[in-house]
């Protein structure tokens, strides 16, 4: 019996209804259903409404079901650039996904802040041509966010056919996003949701979908199975193309349930709370301190810290005390820790990792 | 809790000991590790050398995890063929292989026979400009299959530096291959291992892993995360690229340690013998009879049967002695039934679906 706490930027500690709404999963046989019948197009449906009302989403966009947002990259790519894309790096995984457009073909162009740091908004022009803007409303890698009245900004600054995409793979629910101001949101289950991870959510609007007919009318290949129109003619069936991972359809359904009967502002004014509480120590440590120095721009759901102390002997003391949190990101291995603040992790369990983290280390 | 017994080609029955091992990945945690932390790595270990065990598989192929079947036609496709590949077509899976080659635009050509029909290997000839040459081992869809020693003709009829790709998605482990007569060969954790759907495993050699590092250095973009060398780079770390399906490769370790210990030869010679006793009753039913005419060709682990009754109404009267079998596939979905013998249904849960087969319906 594993009894730690953990405090990764995911995978992370499950939401703590999973391990009941598992145990009913095989209980009833979830596993074995057809990814063809009733019983399956019932639990994609209320994965789908349940998203719909946590996010407040509205009708023109579509929701679905993919293996991963490292594929989500991909797809984005393939479906809604023929030439250029624009990407705003600050961090390993905005890095990613301009590189995967370079892998894919197309030409590409980035903004890139250092590893760290928001982005300066009012400074950055946007490429006339580029098709696709990439935003990164939160950078795993180095806890750096873009609140959202600065992703609301970027309709203005690019062209009136240009598609804007947020990465908001480890803080979605968090960010109240304006969806008209946007054209794509994706995240992936084992951030904030805190589900087993192998599926990645892709939320797109009837714009993209018209980009993606659009090239595919042209004549550019789009993919095979995993294309706009492929996903949207199976999603309208609330099924997939492919055979999906049901299971974790099945789990991220009930974790909506349970979200929303707690209901999403109360989940947000959670977080807040406790990224402050965070945050406060680590202003206040002797050996932590804020790795975002803009407060504007310090996420609060990814809390990375700079520290004194190498992130394996945090943990390895923190061990002892059955918690654990993520080493930095990359050549920040050592010198950093992230501590994910989900809505899986409660009032308590951060106070608890707080107070054990001043009192090992002050 | 539901008692059924899924006699489904996949998702079917979860192999028995799955809820035990899932127990156990819940008191572990095993869905809040990290995907780049040791741990994972032993896991990741564990299941490749289960599977290299389990199947004989030479040292010159590489095990890789990917989302699922469907993916790997894509990957085959963008990683393997510049130009051209040629396919056997036999029914709406080996089909769908073809169409997706072609959607990614690539010429491609095909080898058709009737739905529900082997193939007359003698009879075809490969053309020698084709770089991949698809065979399905056995199509899920119509209950087809291809014995092993029709498949290890090929090799002789193909260009030298030709590619040969083995579906057997519903059929490993039971085909005994011989992987020197054959490059690739993949399938899906939800049929015969009898897992939750969610992952497929792409088994290639090092023609294949040359093959792409061709075309990569010619300038051809072979994709982006999941090209065979970036799925090789963390492969040889033991890791994926993207947060993989954690759950699900810890699962088919488990499974793979169980199903080593009960030993191939054991679960083949039982899936041969449960085999003989649907297909011996399907030729003395009343109501049913094998799809497939020539005994050479029928499947031994997706049995199809033509029914004079619907489909439907064979499962709802099987519903009240809680077992269910497939429905026909497309437009044979009524007019057959499709049942799975797979290493999870046991020689007593096939007799008694027979007996009561037979009972019910003659």
């Amino acid at each position: 019996m594993n009894t730690k706490v953990y405090f990764t930027p995911g995978p992370s500690e499950l939401y703590p209804t999973v391990p009941v709404h598992m145990h009913t999963a095989m209980e009833d046989k979830i596993g074995s259903i057809s990814h063809r019948s009733k019983q399956f197009q019932e639990i994609y449906a209320k994965a789908e409404s349940g998203l719909r009302e946590l996010l407040q989403l509205p009708d023109e966009y579509e929701v679905f079901f993919v293996a991963s947002a490292t594929e989500i990259w991909e797809r984005a790519i393939q479906n809604n650039v023929q030439r250029e894309s624009f990407h705003l790096v600050n961090g390993s995984f905005s890095k990613r996904f301009y590189e995967t457009a370079a892998e894919l073909g197309r030409e590409t162009r980035q903004h890139e802040a250092p590893f760290g740091q928001g982005f300066d908004v009012q400074r950055i022009s946007v490429p006339s041509s580029a098709e696709l803007i990439a935003l990164i409303q939160n950078e795993t890698s180095s806890g750096a966010c873009m609140p959202v009245d600065e992703i609301n900004q970027f309709r203005e600054k690019a062209a009136a056919d240009a598609l804007i995409y947020v990465d908001a793979v480890s803080s979605l629910p968090y960010p109240a996003f304006d969806f008209a101001k946007v054209d794509s949101v994706y995240f992936s289950v084992q951030k904030c949701f805190g589900l087993p991870a192998g599926l990645g959510v892709w939320l797109v609007n009837d714009r993209c979908m018209a980009k993606a007919r659009s090239m595919q009318e042209s004549g550019t290949s789009i993919g095979s199975y995993h294309t706009l129109p492929a996903l949207l003619e199976k999603a309208l069936a609330s099924q997939t193309v492919e055979t999906p991972n049901v299971l974790n359809i099945y789990l991220l359904g009930k974790v909506l349930e349970d979200m929303n009967r707690k209901g999403v502002e109360t989940i947000r004014s959670e977080t807040e709370a406790k990224a402050t509480q965070i945050y406060t120590y680590l202003e206040r440590s002797a050996v932590f301190s804020p790795a975002v120095e803009n407060p504007k721009h310090r996420s609060k759901t990814t809390i990375v810290a700079n520290s004194t102390i190498s992130s394996a002997e945090v943990n390895k003391q923190l061990a002892a005390f059955d918690m654990q949190v993520g080493s930095g990101y990359g050549k920040y291995k050592e010198a950093q820790i992230r501590i994910a603040n989900f809505p899986t992790h409660s009032p308590e369990q951060v106070e608890k990792l707080v107070s054990k983290l001043e009192e090992l280390f002050g």
